[in-house]
């Protein structure tokens, strides 16, 4: 449909039509619903009748083909103007075949990983009748009691700004062919703003920072994820200096809209207009509606502040029809831009070919190779890892045989498809006993006695534990990020066999790996790796697979080192300054200041030399384009893929800035003795910052680059 | 002398002497220095010569009058203008006669008891010598882990102001009288801004906040010192908003002059001026004198940053001679306003007369019941406390014998002046046998079993415990707030005999009690109680004094739990909203949200009702003044002091607010059986609050006012 077209509809539309389309409900509240979805919000007493339910404007969470043509069908026999339903639903990290959870993709530093992940999920999506995925999330992410660390790429604006956008086009592919493409599906960035930055790490608790650290470090990955087009973006539950986001016209209509220049719908997250009202700047319901339209989001979801009020509000001159219209404008634009007024159906209906799209074997392959390339080796002492494939092997833990590694946010996954642990390893290992346990938060004396017996048979000893998929999540906020603490007596007896160790950790967050680390000879950070998750593991501990991940995120020394990350400022008393006193500097007195497992660290099978880092001048003038490169060799046996990395350090600022900070990265495939050139590109525009006055320039000056382990460089910008 | 003088006397300054006004010098460097101070800056290659040292403007440290005497007299003889210097040190809480720490000073909720204190530190530091004390330190505090919330009053903006007033007050009396006044002091307020703030409660750390956070809370109590006249600020080590305290211009001439009018002397933090090279915003101590005098630092203690650049700078153009003369004249104003310039010696020279006012026997009594109320009744089960005085006690544990009971901060304070709770409890009780412990850190197998040995003969065991006096105060950050871990098993073995055990707990910070809390039968909160520990730990288990003191800092539950503070905001999805979810609400799923003590817990030998709670309107207006009064009754047997306090709620505002906020308080002391009417006025200017935009106003609306556990009532501002 022509813009002129929708504008015409528009104009048709009576203001109940309207603000129908502003409403998200879930599938149980239309005719011709047949599942039920996720139930999370508010419902009860919502007062949803048929007749609102024939001209609410979007459905949330339906989950198959099926379901979608069943509710459009009856839905558009009765819409008075044809107006299709949008549906939509969270798409996190695959639909049916699962990919690891986001921080697990974040560990790949492959943005086109991340890219093919989002490509799978929008095959099967689509084929699923769904049009738009709540996804990418891109909140930058720092404090790992924080439940939904797990959805994220991490705690750098940098490397979570490529992935943002590379979700973004995986998802959408050309946003101008939307509307004929029907394997691509809107995307819809979230959740903005800031809402990684939960304070205490207690899920939907305030957040509070300085505007400039707003722009600085939460919102790029945002900025990424709408430059490279996403259709939506979605507002986050907590407050923005004050304000609730979902109210704050600030935020909203200066910063998104006027500054950032997003001319899509946003939507509320679930229940988050109301939720005003809990956040104490709305009285009412009206007072949320009022807000929230001022604000600009265009569809409330789960609640009806919207639908119980804007229409008296318009009708006595409180609320602006025009806003209205805007809003609906921006709803049916998208309507359009999905296809969705050519065809409600999306090729979908009379047809389940696309069925076939849904757990292939293609599929199924690029999750099990992006599962391995983002498991992190965190040790590996003497080189016990890789296996050989006739080792004698006892997997024993909670881990082990649970086929529950999907992670949270998988709603669509079928736990039924995954491989566990025991069954992946059976296939590439010929000797594996197993022992596993039927609860990660119980393990029981039984379970470990048998763990114990079938270990002291073995050579090693692999010991799969870690979270449950549900610990990590939406609300699923730890005050303690340690294991659950049934299992510390099972590694401790399992240490007590004698034998070397293995362990393959299963986890949705950071987690302090004190009493693991020492009792592991070997430690695989396996995060939940989805629906390939066991072939994933016997990749990497066969060494078919080289691990490759690097951390997205830092691994805090203990809990009360929380919040640690990498691109820290240096504080006017650091350790490590030449001048430091022993006593007086910034630290604690009880645990270093370094976290147990840095930001980017993570071993490999083989090994890489950094040699020849050159750099094209000492300086650069506004318009240079600075040439830097490096010499990465694999100096072991056996092949590898290596993250490059190149961090800056501006060394004077107008404010103060971080140690260092993630500009250019690049993944490569070495095999042995080969080396490459790795070349990186730097303009003026890579050293600017955001001032206290929220000017974003740079300043003349020197800068520090660093590459690999030990190599850096310094060059002036004048 | 005259103010007219003082310009005159600028007037015949030259540009070296000038500048040797703004340098601040620890004893050793002068002539005549007869003591060495607590070294904490980088002073190995200062080069400070005597020629510097002759112009130098004041002494950091020194620690009698003797010592003063002989510095000043040396001064003077070579100073060509005959200006003397101006002595400062840090007496925190207490000179020689030590009170509680700061946090325990809070937990009285007695301004009139903290203006005592520092009345008394007054007296003593000055018959000492001294004319400035580095205090109040009134940073509002959320995190434990700091070392130094053992130095501020706690986590309330209202409380915090109230005490930072009275401590002005206390110290400086009529500031208008100072010149004359000999046993009173200029006060100096610290450290602005936010240094309670640091990120993850690491010393030194960065701040991060939003303006409006800074203006709403960390800012009140700085104001309420400027209010009560405080002569001097001290800049925070931390960067605001992103550039160093102590050269930010915004922060200091903005916010500290323009807005808040304080025309005294602003201080840097030790070294703090040359640590602007380290937080990154100055390349060089040039750059580094350049923005602290910029931003209108006075004072630059034991850095010479001033000193190696500010003539050549002024010679060449590159920095205002005027904004040196400023400097100058309010550090001259100073100096003539403590009297300085009739007599540089404030009546000491010649006389010791004033040594008598150190360590009097009225101080001692002043500081003994001090520490009494500062003790906070965590638990008494079944009325354990007090004991009979012929109680047979066994008194063990590390704190049981040890003097070093004065907290950190009380440099000039001898432990051997301390009375042990040993000591005291011997001169109360007729029955007590000891096992001590050497070390608070490393508690032996030995002194366990001899503890264990004498818990056996008695009735009840006192178990004193904690921290030792330099696990807390600067630079002593912990990453995890419980005891030190050897005192784990010890409580243990104590529990273990089987007898009622009364803990006494001694630290700097709020701690996770878990361990501790479930081994005892009643524990009273003793912080670090000063000179008279011993007698007043005594007072409270004989129950010569009723424990009244209330935490002025919430408790934990766990270091995970960190921040946690008790006016938090409401969130969008609050555990106890009407219409909750179960799970999807804002919570931890291992631990309560609750911490384990409220700020404002604290128990009493006796019990108190609260009744009949008026308000005089339930609506304001502008104008108004609305009183509140509520009746309480002592309902217990023996007297005791109850504080009665005020808290409010705005119900909606322009910005979310607090779930309630402390407003008025007061402290009464009733006998068994007695009522009394407290009275309490609020006006619209206690309704008034931050704007995103930093406008303060107040809103039209519902309000709801809480006293006592379960009284509450509802006004609205029209």
């Amino acid at each position: 449909m022509k813009k002129k077209e929708l504008g015409q509809l528009l104009g048709r539309m009576t203001v109940a039509e309207k603000v129908g389309q502003l409403l998200q409900l879930a599938p149980m509240f239309y005719k011709g619903t047949i599942t039920k979805g996720e139930i999370t919000g508010p419902m009860a007493e919502m007062g949803i009748t048929a007749e609102i339910s024939e001209r609410a404007g979007s459905v949330l969470g339906s989950a198959t083909a099926i379901e979608m043509i069943a509710i459009q069908e009856a839905y558009l026999e009765t819409n008075r103007l044809g107006i299709p339903l949008i549906f939509m639903a969270d798409v996190v990290h695959g639909y049916k075949t699962i990919f690891p959870i986001p921080l697990a993709i974040g560990a790949t530093w492959d943005v086109e990983a991340a890219e093919k992940m989002a490509a799978v999920s929008a095959k099967e999506a689509t084929a699923a009748g769904l049009q738009v995925t709540f996804s990418p999330m891109v909140d930058l992410v720092r404090d790992p009691r924080w439940g939904r660390v797990m959805e994220s790429t991490g705690e750098d604006p940098h490397l979570n700004s490529e992935f943002a956008a590379s979700f973004v086009r995986g998802y959408q592919g050309d946003p101008e062919l939307l509307s004929e493409n029907y394997e691509k599906m809107a995307a819809c960035v979230k959740h903005f703003a800031a809402y990684g930055a939960a304070e205490a790490g207690r899920e939907y608790n305030t957040v509070d920072m300085s505007t400039r650290e707003l722009y600085q470090n939460y919102l790029p990955a945002y900025v990424a994820a709408l430059e490279a087009g996403s259709k939506l973006v979605m507002t986050a539950f907590n407050v923005v200096d004050g304000v609730p986001a979902t109210g704050n016209e600030w935020l909203m209509r200066d910063v998104l809209r006027d500054e950032l220049g997003f001319d899509g719908v946003l939507i509320s997250d679930w229940g988050a207009v109301k939720e005003i009202i809990n956040h104490g700047t709305a009285a009412d319901s009206a007072e949320a509606a009022e807000q929230a339209l001022r604000a600009g989001v265009d569809i409330e979801m789960m609640t009806t502040c919207y639908l119980e009020n804007l229409e008296g509000m318009i009708a006595d001159g409180t609320a602006d029809v025009a806003l209205v219209d805007e809003a609906v404008m921006r709803i049916l634009e998208l309507k359009n831009d999905v296809g969705l007024f050519e065809d409600p159906y999306r090729g979908l209906k009379g047809k389940q070919d696309r069925q076939t799209d849904i757990l292939s074997a293609e599929h199924r392959d690029s999750a099990r190779e992006i599962a391995a390339d983002a498991m992190v080796l965190l040790k590996n002492v003497d080189g016990l890892l890789p296996l050989a494939v006739d080792t004698k092997i006892a997997l024993v833990g909670p881990l082990a045989k649970t086929q529950d590694v999907l992670g949270a946010w998988s709603w669509l996954g079928d736990k039924e498809d995954a491989i566990s642990v025991h069954d992946g390893m059976a296939k590439q290992f010929t000797q594996v006993d197993v022992a596993g346990a039927a609860d990660t938060e119980n393990v029981t004396e039984a379970e470990i006695a048998e763990m114990v017996r079938v270990a002291k048979d073995a050579d090693v000893i692999v010991l799969a534990l870690g979270e449950s998929a549900d610990r990590s999540g939406e609300a699923n906020s730890i005050a303690t990020i340690r294991l659950p603490e049934t299992q510390y007596a099972m590694i401790e007896a399992i240490r007590a066999v004698g034998k070397p160790v293995v362990t393959v950790l299963f986890n949705g967050r950071p987690l302090d790996l004190h009493g693991l680390i020492e009792a592991s000879d070997a430690l695989v950070e396996a995060w939940f790796p989805g629906t390939e998750a066991g072939n994933a593991v016997a990749d990497i501990l066969a060494g078919r697979v080289n691990p490759n991940g690097k951390l997205p995120m830092s691994f805090p020394y203990t809990t009360g080192q929380i919040p640690v990350y990498y691109n820290h400022l240096n504080t006017g008393r650091p350790v490590d300054a030449a001048d430091a006193q022993e006593h007086y500097v910034s630290q604690y007195i009880d645990i270093p200041n370094q976290p147990l497992f840095d930001f980017g660290f993570g071993l490999s099978y083989t090994t890489f030399a950094y040699t020849d880092l050159k750099i094209s001048s000492d300086i650069i003038t506004k318009s240079d384009t600075l040439t830097i490169s490096v010499t990465v060799t694999n100096t072991g046996e056996v092949a590898g893929k290596e993250v490059v990395a190149l961090y800056l350090q501006d060394l004077v600022g107008k404010v103060s800035r971080p140690r260092k900070e993630l500009k250019r990265f690049s993944k490569i495939d070495l095999a042995p003795g080969e080396a490459r050139v790795v070349t990186f590109c730097l303009t003026e525009e890579d050293l600017r910052y955001y001032k206290p006055n929220l000017d974003f320039t740079s300043d003349p000056g020197d800068f520090k680059l660093f590459i690999g382990a030990d190599l850096e460089a310094t060059f002036c910008l004048v």
